[in-house]
Protein backbone atom coordinates (compact mmCIF):
# COMPACT_ATOMS: atom_id res chain seq x y z
CA UNK A 1 0.00 0.00 0.00
CA UNK A 2 1.46 3.24 -0.75
CA UNK A 3 2.68 4.72 2.71
CA UNK A 4 1.80 8.81 1.97
CA UNK A 5 -1.09 10.49 0.79
CA UNK A 6 1.03 11.98 -2.16
CA UNK A 7 1.33 8.64 -3.47
CA UNK A 8 -2.19 7.22 -2.36
CA UNK A 9 -3.45 10.54 -4.05
CA UNK A 10 -1.21 9.65 -7.41
CA UNK A 11 -2.88 5.88 -7.77
CA UNK A 12 -5.29 5.39 -11.08
CA UNK A 13 -9.03 5.36 -10.91
CA UNK A 14 -10.30 1.76 -12.34
CA UNK A 15 -13.18 2.26 -14.93
CA UNK A 16 -15.44 -1.15 -15.07
CA UNK A 17 -17.53 -1.97 -17.96
CA UNK A 18 -18.83 -5.10 -19.93
CA UNK A 19 -17.49 -4.44 -22.98
CA UNK A 20 -16.39 -1.03 -24.71
CA UNK A 21 -19.27 1.10 -24.17
CA UNK A 22 -17.88 2.34 -20.80
CA UNK A 23 -16.00 4.56 -23.00
CA UNK A 24 -18.43 7.08 -23.01
CA UNK A 25 -17.72 7.08 -19.38
CA UNK A 26 -13.80 7.51 -19.40
CA UNK A 27 -14.61 10.35 -22.14
CA UNK A 28 -16.38 12.33 -19.42
CA UNK A 29 -14.18 11.58 -16.99
CA UNK A 30 -11.24 13.03 -18.79
CA UNK A 31 -12.75 16.09 -20.14
CA UNK A 32 -13.44 16.95 -16.27
CA UNK A 33 -10.60 15.92 -14.71
CA UNK A 34 -7.29 15.53 -17.17
CA UNK A 35 -5.05 14.72 -14.78
CA UNK A 36 -6.48 11.66 -13.23
CA UNK A 37 -4.57 8.36 -14.43
CA UNK A 38 -7.36 5.68 -15.74
CA UNK A 39 -7.51 1.93 -15.75
CA UNK A 40 -10.23 0.42 -18.01
CA UNK A 41 -11.18 -3.15 -17.63
CA UNK A 42 -13.75 -4.25 -20.47
CA UNK A 43 -14.87 -7.59 -20.15
CA UNK A 44 -15.21 -8.28 -23.80
CA UNK A 45 -14.56 -11.93 -23.63
CA UNK A 46 -18.31 -12.19 -22.21
CA UNK A 47 -19.66 -9.06 -23.27
CA UNK A 48 -22.99 -8.38 -23.68
CA UNK A 49 -23.79 -8.66 -19.58
CA UNK A 50 -27.50 -6.88 -20.52
CA UNK A 51 -29.27 -10.21 -21.93
CA UNK A 52 -28.10 -12.57 -18.88
CA UNK A 53 -28.79 -13.67 -15.10
CA UNK A 54 -28.55 -11.58 -12.53
CA UNK A 55 -26.50 -14.77 -11.32
CA UNK A 56 -24.43 -14.47 -14.20
CA UNK A 57 -23.84 -10.74 -14.19
CA UNK A 58 -22.94 -11.12 -10.43
CA UNK A 59 -20.07 -13.67 -11.30
CA UNK A 60 -18.93 -11.56 -13.97
CA UNK A 61 -18.74 -8.29 -12.21
CA UNK A 62 -16.78 -9.76 -9.19
CA UNK A 63 -14.18 -11.30 -10.84
CA UNK A 64 -13.39 -8.42 -12.97
CA UNK A 65 -13.56 -6.07 -9.81
CA UNK A 66 -11.41 -8.42 -7.98
CA UNK A 67 -8.60 -8.10 -10.53
CA UNK A 68 -8.90 -4.08 -11.27
CA UNK A 69 -8.93 -4.05 -7.49
CA UNK A 70 -6.23 -5.78 -7.33
CA UNK A 71 -3.84 -2.73 -9.73
CA UNK A 72 -4.33 -0.53 -6.93
CA UNK A 73 -6.88 2.02 -7.62
CA UNK A 74 -7.91 4.89 -5.27
CA UNK A 75 -11.67 4.45 -6.29
CA UNK A 76 -13.92 1.96 -8.77
CA UNK A 77 -16.62 3.68 -11.18
CA UNK A 78 -18.92 1.12 -12.74
CA UNK A 79 -19.49 2.27 -16.62
CA UNK A 80 -21.73 -0.08 -16.74
CA UNK A 81 -25.40 0.11 -16.48
CA UNK A 82 -26.32 -3.57 -15.98
CA UNK A 83 -23.65 -3.98 -13.41
CA UNK A 84 -24.50 -0.53 -11.96
CA UNK A 85 -27.86 -2.34 -11.17
CA UNK A 86 -27.38 -5.56 -10.49
CA UNK A 87 -23.85 -5.67 -8.32
CA UNK A 88 -23.59 -2.51 -6.91
CA UNK A 89 -24.35 -3.23 -3.30
CA UNK A 90 -22.43 -6.64 -3.32
CA UNK A 91 -19.30 -5.32 -4.64
CA UNK A 92 -19.29 -2.02 -2.16
CA UNK A 93 -19.73 -4.67 0.18
CA UNK A 94 -17.14 -6.96 -0.35
CA UNK A 95 -14.13 -4.86 -1.98
CA UNK A 96 -11.85 -2.23 0.62
CA UNK A 97 -12.42 0.67 -1.96
CA UNK A 98 -14.95 3.26 -2.75
CA UNK A 99 -17.63 1.74 -5.59
CA UNK A 100 -19.40 4.48 -7.77
CA UNK A 101 -21.99 3.51 -10.27
CA UNK A 102 -23.86 5.34 -12.79
CA UNK A 103 -27.93 4.37 -12.15
CA UNK A 104 -28.11 7.17 -9.32
CA UNK A 105 -25.71 9.73 -11.37
CA UNK A 106 -28.43 9.17 -14.44
CA UNK A 107 -31.58 9.21 -12.26
CA UNK A 108 -30.00 12.67 -10.80
CA UNK A 109 -29.83 13.81 -14.40
CA UNK A 110 -33.39 12.91 -15.13
CA UNK A 111 -34.76 14.06 -11.55
CA UNK A 112 -33.23 18.08 -12.45
CA UNK A 113 -34.11 18.28 -16.20
CA UNK A 114 -38.23 16.70 -16.68
CA UNK A 115 -40.62 19.20 -15.75
CA UNK A 116 -43.55 17.64 -16.82
CA UNK A 117 -42.48 14.73 -14.27
CA UNK A 118 -43.17 12.01 -16.32
CA UNK A 119 -39.57 10.02 -17.19
CA UNK A 120 -38.83 7.69 -19.60
CA UNK A 121 -35.95 4.82 -19.72
CA UNK A 122 -33.86 3.09 -22.40
CA UNK A 123 -31.75 0.52 -21.13
CA UNK A 124 -30.79 -3.69 -21.46
CA UNK A 125 -33.48 -6.40 -20.47
CA UNK A 126 -31.28 -6.90 -17.72
CA UNK A 127 -31.08 -2.91 -16.57
CA UNK A 128 -34.79 -2.76 -16.69
CA UNK A 129 -36.46 -6.30 -15.18
CA UNK A 130 -33.71 -5.00 -12.04
CA UNK A 131 -36.21 -2.08 -11.30
CA UNK A 132 -33.05 0.05 -10.42
CA UNK A 133 -33.78 3.32 -12.30
CA UNK A 134 -37.22 3.01 -10.80
CA UNK A 135 -36.17 3.13 -7.63
CA UNK A 136 -32.91 5.50 -7.44
CA UNK A 137 -35.98 8.09 -9.25
CA UNK A 138 -38.40 7.32 -6.89
CA UNK A 139 -35.70 7.80 -3.55
CA UNK A 140 -35.21 11.23 -5.30
CA UNK A 141 -38.35 12.22 -6.20
CA UNK A 142 -41.51 9.82 -5.58
CA UNK A 143 -43.90 11.73 -7.51
CA UNK A 144 -42.39 11.18 -11.13
CA UNK A 145 -43.90 9.04 -13.70
CA UNK A 146 -41.50 6.84 -14.62
CA UNK A 147 -41.66 4.39 -18.04
CA UNK A 148 -38.98 1.50 -19.02
CA UNK A 149 -38.62 -0.41 -22.54
CA UNK A 150 -35.89 -2.42 -23.32
CA UNK A 151 -33.99 -1.85 -26.10
CA UNK A 152 -31.81 -4.98 -26.63
CA UNK A 153 -30.75 -4.48 -30.58
CA UNK A 154 -29.49 -0.55 -29.74
CA UNK A 155 -25.86 -2.30 -28.93
CA UNK A 156 -25.36 -4.20 -31.68
CA UNK A 157 -26.33 -1.77 -34.03
CA UNK A 158 -23.57 0.55 -32.29
CA UNK A 159 -21.46 -1.97 -32.66
CA UNK A 160 -21.67 -2.61 -36.20
CA UNK A 161 -21.60 1.32 -36.39
CA UNK A 162 -24.76 1.82 -37.96
CA UNK A 163 -25.94 4.56 -35.78
CA UNK A 164 -27.81 6.99 -38.60
CA UNK A 165 -29.88 5.92 -41.66
CA UNK A 166 -32.88 4.16 -42.02
CA UNK A 167 -32.32 0.98 -40.26
CA UNK A 168 -31.33 2.25 -36.35
CA UNK A 169 -33.96 4.96 -37.34
CA UNK A 170 -36.79 2.17 -37.92
CA UNK A 171 -35.36 0.10 -34.39
CA UNK A 172 -35.40 3.82 -32.44
CA UNK A 173 -38.82 4.52 -33.57
CA UNK A 174 -40.03 1.22 -32.61
CA UNK A 175 -38.49 0.62 -28.99
CA UNK A 176 -39.68 4.99 -28.65
CA UNK A 177 -43.60 4.37 -29.87
CA UNK A 178 -43.82 1.63 -26.89
CA UNK A 179 -42.22 3.68 -24.27
CA UNK A 180 -44.13 6.70 -25.40
CA UNK A 181 -47.22 5.69 -25.11
CA UNK A 182 -47.31 8.06 -22.21
CA UNK A 183 -46.60 11.64 -24.36
CA UNK A 184 -46.41 13.61 -21.51
CA UNK A 185 -42.56 12.06 -20.56
CA UNK A 186 -40.71 15.22 -21.80
CA UNK A 187 -37.40 13.72 -20.57
CA UNK A 188 -35.61 10.27 -21.86
CA UNK A 189 -32.42 8.68 -19.72
CA UNK A 190 -30.25 6.30 -21.87
CA UNK A 191 -29.51 3.36 -19.42
CA UNK A 192 -26.90 2.31 -20.74
CA UNK A 193 -23.64 3.16 -21.65
CA UNK A 194 -23.50 2.58 -25.46
CA UNK A 195 -26.77 4.13 -26.20
CA UNK A 196 -24.96 8.26 -26.35
CA UNK A 197 -23.77 7.72 -29.56
CA UNK A 198 -27.22 7.44 -31.01
CA UNK A 199 -28.28 10.51 -28.78
CA UNK A 200 -29.22 12.93 -31.54
CA UNK A 201 -31.60 10.21 -33.29
CA UNK A 202 -33.17 9.21 -30.37
CA UNK A 203 -33.90 13.12 -29.59
CA UNK A 204 -35.27 13.82 -32.98
CA UNK A 205 -37.41 10.71 -33.37
CA UNK A 206 -38.52 11.24 -29.88
CA UNK A 207 -39.35 14.92 -30.02
CA UNK A 208 -40.99 14.28 -33.54
CA UNK A 209 -43.01 10.96 -32.22
CA UNK A 210 -44.83 13.02 -29.09
CA UNK A 211 -45.00 16.88 -31.28
CA UNK A 212 -42.80 18.11 -27.95
CA UNK A 213 -39.14 18.67 -27.11
CA UNK A 214 -37.87 15.73 -25.45
CA UNK A 215 -34.81 15.97 -23.79
CA UNK A 216 -32.41 12.97 -23.75
CA UNK A 217 -29.83 12.54 -20.93
CA UNK A 218 -26.98 9.93 -19.95
CA UNK A 219 -25.36 9.40 -16.78
CA UNK A 220 -21.70 9.64 -18.51
CA UNK A 221 -21.16 13.41 -17.55
CA UNK A 222 -23.18 13.40 -14.41
CA UNK A 223 -21.06 10.37 -13.06
CA UNK A 224 -17.72 11.92 -13.97
CA UNK A 225 -18.98 15.19 -11.68
CA UNK A 226 -20.34 13.31 -8.57
CA UNK A 227 -16.42 11.30 -9.59
CA UNK A 228 -15.05 14.85 -9.44
CA UNK A 229 -17.42 15.58 -6.11
CA UNK A 230 -16.77 12.22 -4.30
CA UNK A 231 -12.33 12.77 -5.06
CA UNK A 232 -12.39 16.55 -3.37
CA UNK A 233 -14.50 15.89 -0.40
CA UNK A 234 -11.99 12.42 0.39
CA UNK A 235 -8.93 14.80 -0.54
CA UNK A 236 -8.50 11.75 -3.10
CA UNK A 237 -7.50 14.28 -5.97
CA UNK A 238 -4.49 13.79 -8.17
CA UNK A 239 -1.63 15.90 -7.41
CA UNK A 240 -0.29 16.33 -10.80
CA UNK A 241 -0.55 18.65 -13.25
CA UNK A 242 0.29 16.73 -16.30
CA UNK A 243 -2.72 14.77 -18.65
CA UNK A 244 -3.28 11.23 -17.25
CA UNK A 245 -2.41 8.21 -18.85
CA UNK A 246 -5.40 5.84 -19.35
CA UNK A 247 -4.44 2.23 -19.92
CA UNK A 248 -7.35 0.20 -21.68
CA UNK A 249 -7.40 -3.81 -20.39
CA UNK A 250 -9.71 -6.26 -22.35
CA UNK A 251 -10.65 -9.97 -21.41
CA UNK A 252 -10.93 -10.39 -25.35
CA UNK A 253 -9.65 -8.68 -28.88
CA UNK A 254 -13.14 -8.92 -30.97
CA UNK A 255 -12.89 -7.86 -34.49
CA UNK A 256 -12.60 -4.13 -35.30
CA UNK A 257 -12.26 -2.97 -31.48
CA UNK A 258 -9.65 -0.47 -31.93
CA UNK A 259 -11.87 1.59 -34.08
CA UNK A 260 -14.91 0.76 -32.18
CA UNK A 261 -13.33 1.95 -28.86
CA UNK A 262 -12.33 5.35 -30.84
CA UNK A 263 -15.87 5.86 -31.42
CA UNK A 264 -16.55 5.77 -28.30
CA UNK A 265 -13.63 7.46 -26.50
CA UNK A 266 -13.40 10.18 -29.03
CA UNK A 267 -9.74 10.07 -29.40
CA UNK A 268 -7.62 7.81 -30.80
CA UNK A 269 -5.72 5.07 -28.90
CA UNK A 270 -2.50 4.01 -29.23
CA UNK A 271 -2.57 0.13 -29.93
CA UNK A 272 0.03 0.06 -27.21
CA UNK A 273 -2.15 0.99 -24.65
CA UNK A 274 -4.77 -1.74 -25.42
CA UNK A 275 -3.66 -5.10 -23.15
CA UNK A 276 -5.22 -8.29 -23.52
CA UNK A 277 -5.93 -9.84 -20.01
CA UNK A 278 -6.90 -13.72 -19.32
CA UNK A 279 -9.81 -13.05 -16.52
CA UNK A 280 -11.24 -17.03 -15.63
CA UNK A 281 -14.91 -17.38 -14.21
CA UNK B 1 -17.42 -47.33 -20.13
CA UNK B 2 -20.48 -49.40 -21.34
CA UNK B 3 -19.36 -52.91 -22.28
CA UNK B 4 -22.13 -54.11 -24.54
CA UNK B 5 -22.30 -52.97 -28.06
CA UNK B 6 -25.86 -52.21 -26.94
CA UNK B 7 -25.51 -50.08 -24.14
CA UNK B 8 -22.59 -48.43 -26.36
CA UNK B 9 -25.17 -47.45 -29.18
CA UNK B 10 -27.73 -46.06 -26.67
CA UNK B 11 -25.44 -43.64 -25.44
CA UNK B 12 -26.46 -39.97 -26.70
CA UNK B 13 -25.29 -37.62 -28.96
CA UNK B 14 -23.87 -34.75 -27.54
CA UNK B 15 -24.58 -31.30 -29.63
CA UNK B 16 -22.65 -28.22 -28.59
CA UNK B 17 -23.58 -24.66 -29.80
CA UNK B 18 -22.69 -21.28 -28.63
CA UNK B 19 -26.21 -20.74 -27.36
CA UNK B 20 -29.38 -21.61 -28.51
CA UNK B 21 -29.13 -21.37 -32.73
CA UNK B 22 -27.83 -24.89 -32.44
CA UNK B 23 -31.56 -25.88 -31.56
CA UNK B 24 -32.26 -25.79 -35.57
CA UNK B 25 -29.41 -28.63 -35.94
CA UNK B 26 -30.83 -30.71 -33.10
CA UNK B 27 -34.49 -30.05 -34.82
CA UNK B 28 -33.12 -31.85 -38.22
CA UNK B 29 -31.51 -34.31 -36.22
CA UNK B 30 -35.07 -35.32 -34.34
CA UNK B 31 -36.75 -35.18 -37.74
CA UNK B 32 -34.34 -37.89 -39.13
CA UNK B 33 -33.28 -39.83 -36.11
CA UNK B 34 -36.10 -39.69 -33.83
CA UNK B 35 -34.66 -42.62 -32.10
CA UNK B 36 -31.90 -41.13 -30.63
CA UNK B 37 -30.89 -39.66 -27.21
CA UNK B 38 -29.91 -35.77 -27.33
CA UNK B 39 -27.95 -34.20 -24.73
CA UNK B 40 -27.56 -30.04 -26.55
CA UNK B 41 -25.23 -28.03 -24.59
CA UNK B 42 -25.26 -23.88 -25.17
CA UNK B 43 -23.18 -21.54 -23.46
CA UNK B 44 -25.61 -19.46 -23.34
CA UNK B 45 -23.56 -17.11 -20.26
CA UNK B 46 -20.93 -16.78 -23.19
CA UNK B 47 -23.17 -16.26 -26.72
CA UNK B 48 -22.45 -14.73 -29.01
CA UNK B 49 -19.31 -16.33 -29.92
CA UNK B 50 -19.22 -15.17 -33.77
CA UNK B 51 -17.53 -11.55 -32.91
CA UNK B 52 -15.24 -12.95 -30.62
CA UNK B 53 -11.45 -13.33 -30.89
CA UNK B 54 -10.14 -17.40 -32.69
CA UNK B 55 -8.12 -17.77 -28.80
CA UNK B 56 -11.30 -17.00 -26.40
CA UNK B 57 -13.88 -18.93 -28.97
CA UNK B 58 -10.91 -22.06 -28.74
CA UNK B 59 -10.94 -21.70 -25.10
CA UNK B 60 -14.48 -22.02 -24.37
CA UNK B 61 -15.18 -24.89 -26.67
CA UNK B 62 -12.95 -26.90 -25.05
CA UNK B 63 -14.32 -26.23 -21.96
CA UNK B 64 -17.53 -26.89 -22.53
CA UNK B 65 -16.63 -30.13 -24.85
CA UNK B 66 -15.03 -31.31 -21.82
CA UNK B 67 -18.20 -31.23 -19.94
CA UNK B 68 -21.03 -32.93 -22.55
CA UNK B 69 -17.62 -35.51 -23.02
CA UNK B 70 -17.80 -36.26 -19.68
CA UNK B 71 -21.06 -36.78 -19.50
CA UNK B 72 -21.09 -40.36 -21.81
CA UNK B 73 -21.92 -39.47 -25.50
CA UNK B 74 -21.11 -41.68 -28.78
CA UNK B 75 -20.24 -38.66 -30.88
CA UNK B 76 -20.37 -34.90 -30.72
CA UNK B 77 -22.01 -32.26 -33.21
CA UNK B 78 -20.63 -28.68 -33.16
CA UNK B 79 -24.11 -27.80 -34.00
CA UNK B 80 -22.49 -23.68 -34.58
CA UNK B 81 -20.34 -22.60 -37.34
CA UNK B 82 -18.22 -20.46 -35.24
CA UNK B 83 -17.04 -23.43 -33.19
CA UNK B 84 -16.77 -25.99 -36.47
CA UNK B 85 -14.40 -23.32 -38.22
CA UNK B 86 -12.49 -22.01 -35.78
CA UNK B 87 -11.83 -24.97 -33.51
CA UNK B 88 -12.90 -28.40 -35.27
CA UNK B 89 -9.76 -30.38 -36.00
CA UNK B 90 -8.36 -29.24 -32.12
CA UNK B 91 -11.19 -30.84 -30.94
CA UNK B 92 -10.97 -34.08 -33.20
CA UNK B 93 -7.61 -34.29 -31.77
CA UNK B 94 -7.82 -33.40 -28.42
CA UNK B 95 -10.97 -35.93 -27.29
CA UNK B 96 -11.68 -39.70 -27.56
CA UNK B 97 -15.15 -38.95 -29.31
CA UNK B 98 -16.00 -38.73 -32.55
CA UNK B 99 -16.75 -34.77 -33.37
CA UNK B 100 -18.94 -33.97 -36.75
CA UNK B 101 -19.12 -30.18 -37.45
CA UNK B 102 -21.59 -27.80 -39.64
CA UNK B 103 -19.30 -26.62 -42.05
CA UNK B 104 -18.43 -29.26 -44.17
CA UNK B 105 -22.29 -30.40 -44.66
CA UNK B 106 -23.12 -26.56 -45.41
CA UNK B 107 -20.52 -26.32 -48.18
CA UNK B 108 -21.46 -29.98 -49.89
CA UNK B 109 -24.94 -28.63 -50.00
CA UNK B 110 -24.38 -25.07 -51.48
CA UNK B 111 -21.73 -26.95 -54.17
CA UNK B 112 -24.50 -29.55 -54.93
CA UNK B 113 -27.04 -26.96 -55.40
CA UNK B 114 -25.35 -24.05 -57.57
CA UNK B 115 -26.21 -24.27 -61.06
CA UNK B 116 -23.97 -21.08 -61.97
CA UNK B 117 -20.80 -21.97 -60.05
CA UNK B 118 -21.19 -18.61 -57.78
CA UNK B 119 -22.41 -19.39 -53.92
CA UNK B 120 -22.68 -16.59 -51.31
CA UNK B 121 -21.91 -17.08 -47.93
CA UNK B 122 -23.72 -15.36 -44.88
CA UNK B 123 -21.87 -15.78 -41.54
CA UNK B 124 -20.76 -14.19 -38.62
CA UNK B 125 -17.55 -12.03 -38.72
CA UNK B 126 -15.25 -15.08 -37.38
CA UNK B 127 -16.53 -17.22 -39.87
CA UNK B 128 -16.03 -15.00 -42.31
CA UNK B 129 -12.60 -14.16 -41.15
CA UNK B 130 -11.66 -17.57 -40.65
CA UNK B 131 -12.06 -18.51 -44.74
CA UNK B 132 -13.34 -21.62 -43.58
CA UNK B 133 -16.30 -22.36 -45.89
CA UNK B 134 -14.20 -20.85 -48.81
CA UNK B 135 -11.91 -23.72 -48.51
CA UNK B 136 -14.29 -26.29 -47.42
CA UNK B 137 -15.95 -25.54 -51.06
CA UNK B 138 -13.06 -25.33 -52.76
CA UNK B 139 -11.98 -28.66 -51.54
CA UNK B 140 -14.99 -29.76 -53.01
CA UNK B 141 -15.00 -27.84 -56.15
CA UNK B 142 -12.19 -25.56 -56.72
CA UNK B 143 -13.65 -23.84 -59.96
CA UNK B 144 -16.81 -22.48 -57.63
CA UNK B 145 -16.29 -18.85 -57.26
CA UNK B 146 -17.44 -17.94 -53.57
CA UNK B 147 -18.48 -14.66 -52.13
CA UNK B 148 -18.75 -13.98 -48.29
CA UNK B 149 -20.51 -11.40 -46.20
CA UNK B 150 -20.72 -10.77 -42.53
CA UNK B 151 -24.25 -10.19 -41.39
CA UNK B 152 -23.66 -9.40 -36.69
CA UNK B 153 -26.98 -8.20 -36.63
CA UNK B 154 -29.22 -11.09 -37.97
CA UNK B 155 -28.36 -12.75 -34.81
CA UNK B 156 -29.65 -10.32 -32.25
CA UNK B 157 -32.38 -9.29 -34.47
CA UNK B 158 -33.76 -13.35 -34.52
CA UNK B 159 -33.02 -13.36 -30.40
CA UNK B 160 -35.44 -9.87 -30.47
CA UNK B 161 -37.79 -12.10 -32.24
CA UNK B 162 -37.94 -9.52 -35.36
CA UNK B 163 -37.55 -12.21 -38.13
CA UNK B 164 -40.55 -10.17 -40.26
CA UNK B 165 -41.11 -6.79 -40.83
CA UNK B 166 -39.99 -3.49 -42.31
CA UNK B 167 -36.45 -4.04 -39.94
CA UNK B 168 -35.35 -7.01 -40.68
CA UNK B 169 -36.45 -6.97 -44.14
CA UNK B 170 -33.95 -3.34 -44.46
CA UNK B 171 -31.17 -5.51 -42.57
CA UNK B 172 -31.06 -8.00 -44.83
CA UNK B 173 -31.51 -6.16 -47.93
CA UNK B 174 -28.17 -4.16 -47.35
CA UNK B 175 -25.88 -7.39 -46.47
CA UNK B 176 -27.61 -9.24 -49.57
CA UNK B 177 -26.80 -6.05 -51.33
CA UNK B 178 -22.98 -6.39 -50.33
CA UNK B 179 -22.93 -9.81 -50.86
CA UNK B 180 -24.64 -9.73 -54.45
CA UNK B 181 -22.60 -7.29 -55.98
CA UNK B 182 -21.72 -11.12 -57.72
CA UNK B 183 -25.10 -10.94 -59.34
CA UNK B 184 -24.15 -14.63 -60.94
CA UNK B 185 -24.53 -15.92 -56.93
CA UNK B 186 -27.69 -18.38 -57.76
CA UNK B 187 -27.01 -20.28 -54.11
CA UNK B 188 -26.52 -18.50 -50.63
CA UNK B 189 -25.56 -20.58 -47.45
CA UNK B 190 -26.35 -19.78 -44.33
CA UNK B 191 -23.52 -19.80 -41.83
CA UNK B 192 -25.12 -19.72 -38.73
CA UNK B 193 -27.27 -21.86 -36.91
CA UNK B 194 -29.26 -18.85 -36.02
CA UNK B 195 -30.09 -17.83 -40.06
CA UNK B 196 -32.83 -20.47 -40.69
CA UNK B 197 -35.55 -18.42 -38.93
CA UNK B 198 -34.45 -15.75 -41.54
CA UNK B 199 -34.74 -17.94 -44.50
CA UNK B 200 -37.68 -17.17 -46.34
CA UNK B 201 -36.75 -13.63 -46.10
CA UNK B 202 -33.63 -13.86 -47.10
CA UNK B 203 -34.68 -16.04 -49.92
CA UNK B 204 -37.24 -13.71 -51.29
CA UNK B 205 -34.94 -10.59 -50.88
CA UNK B 206 -32.19 -12.27 -53.08
CA UNK B 207 -34.17 -13.22 -55.65
CA UNK B 208 -35.59 -9.73 -55.88
CA UNK B 209 -32.46 -8.25 -55.87
CA UNK B 210 -30.58 -10.22 -58.75
CA UNK B 211 -33.82 -10.79 -60.39
CA UNK B 212 -33.36 -14.33 -60.85
CA UNK B 213 -34.29 -17.62 -58.13
CA UNK B 214 -31.88 -17.68 -55.27
CA UNK B 215 -31.69 -20.76 -53.55
CA UNK B 216 -30.93 -20.02 -49.50
CA UNK B 217 -29.40 -23.46 -48.19
CA UNK B 218 -28.71 -24.30 -44.65
CA UNK B 219 -26.59 -26.65 -43.09
CA UNK B 220 -28.86 -28.50 -40.53
CA UNK B 221 -30.40 -31.10 -42.82
CA UNK B 222 -27.37 -32.34 -44.52
CA UNK B 223 -25.37 -32.17 -40.93
CA UNK B 224 -28.17 -34.38 -39.58
CA UNK B 225 -28.41 -36.65 -42.97
CA UNK B 226 -24.17 -37.26 -42.24
CA UNK B 227 -24.69 -37.88 -38.41
CA UNK B 228 -27.35 -40.77 -39.79
CA UNK B 229 -24.43 -41.74 -42.37
CA UNK B 230 -21.60 -41.94 -39.65
CA UNK B 231 -23.78 -43.84 -37.24
CA UNK B 232 -25.00 -46.25 -39.79
CA UNK B 233 -21.11 -46.91 -40.98
CA UNK B 234 -19.53 -47.13 -37.03
CA UNK B 235 -22.73 -49.58 -36.24
CA UNK B 236 -23.74 -47.03 -33.73
CA UNK B 237 -27.11 -46.18 -34.33
CA UNK B 238 -30.01 -46.56 -31.30
CA UNK B 239 -31.39 -50.08 -30.68
CA UNK B 240 -34.53 -48.69 -29.26
CA UNK B 241 -37.28 -47.68 -31.35
CA UNK B 242 -39.18 -45.11 -28.92
CA UNK B 243 -38.58 -41.20 -29.32
CA UNK B 244 -35.37 -40.51 -27.61
CA UNK B 245 -35.02 -37.66 -24.82
CA UNK B 246 -33.65 -34.50 -25.19
CA UNK B 247 -32.09 -32.57 -22.14
CA UNK B 248 -30.60 -29.54 -23.03
CA UNK B 249 -28.09 -28.11 -20.78
CA UNK B 250 -27.64 -24.07 -20.82
CA UNK B 251 -24.83 -22.25 -18.88
CA UNK B 252 -27.21 -19.14 -18.01
CA UNK B 253 -30.62 -18.65 -18.36
CA UNK B 254 -31.37 -15.76 -20.21
CA UNK B 255 -34.63 -13.34 -20.09
CA UNK B 256 -37.37 -15.13 -22.35
CA UNK B 257 -34.72 -18.53 -22.90
CA UNK B 258 -37.86 -20.78 -22.82
CA UNK B 259 -39.48 -19.12 -25.60
CA UNK B 260 -36.58 -18.78 -28.17
CA UNK B 261 -35.79 -21.91 -27.31
CA UNK B 262 -39.09 -23.38 -28.66
CA UNK B 263 -38.49 -21.24 -31.69
CA UNK B 264 -35.44 -22.81 -33.13
CA UNK B 265 -36.41 -26.17 -31.92
CA UNK B 266 -39.97 -26.29 -32.97
CA UNK B 267 -41.40 -28.11 -29.98
CA UNK B 268 -42.17 -27.16 -26.81
CA UNK B 269 -39.64 -27.78 -23.54
CA UNK B 270 -40.82 -28.42 -20.39
CA UNK B 271 -39.12 -26.51 -17.84
CA UNK B 272 -37.85 -29.56 -16.12
CA UNK B 273 -35.66 -30.81 -19.51
CA UNK B 274 -33.45 -27.25 -19.29
CA UNK B 275 -30.79 -27.69 -17.01
CA UNK B 276 -28.20 -25.00 -15.77
CA UNK B 277 -25.44 -25.78 -15.39
CA UNK B 278 -21.59 -23.66 -14.27
CA UNK B 279 -18.81 -24.23 -16.59
CA UNK B 280 -15.85 -22.27 -15.19
CA UNK B 281 -12.99 -20.29 -18.01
Amino acid sequence: MPQTMRERNALPIGVFDSGLGGLTVVRAIRDLLPAERLIYLGDTARVPYGTRSPETVLRYAKACTKVIVQEGIKALVLACNTVSAVALDWLRAEFDVPVLGVIEPGARTAVSATKTGHVGVLATHRTVASGAYPRAIASLNSRIEIRQQAAPLLVPLIEEGWIEGDVPTLVVRRYLESLLVDTRIDTIVLGCTHYPLLKPLIEKEASTLVKHKVLVVDSATQAAQELADFLRERQLSCPDDARGDLEVRLTDRPAQFAEIAARFLGEHLEPDRIVTILIDV
